[in-house]
């Protein structure tokens, strides 16, 4: 499976698991909803920052 | 591997392949930049908007 691990990145660059597993991520109103493939769902106010799949490593900048 | 599609999704939520196969997106001054696992390259100015990475799925709002 090719899910990924979703790490919030702060103005310093440090990097702090949010969700593992990772499927889908959709935007909402205020922010982004992160689903697991466990179907564990998250949201937080922020946007997608950067990614790199093959390491699944998905990276969230909050606000 | 886990690479993903990148597609454009329009207004009107029309969906267009940009970039096949992409490992990395990261952010740039005016936009993302989008690299595959064969090294190419493609920058647009846009956002990351949602992922489907179980699908290897990723959407890409234009500005």
């Amino acid at each position: 499976m090719c899910e990924a691990n979703a790490y919030l990145v702060d103005k310093s660059g440090h990097e702090s698991l949010f969700l593992e597993a990772v499927d889908k991520v959709e935007p909402e109103e205020e922010g982004i909803r992160l689903v697991s493939i466990f179907g564990e769902q998250k949201f937080i106010k922020g946007t997608i920052d950067s990614l790199s799949l093959v390491d699944h490593k998905v990276f969230i900048k909050p606000e």
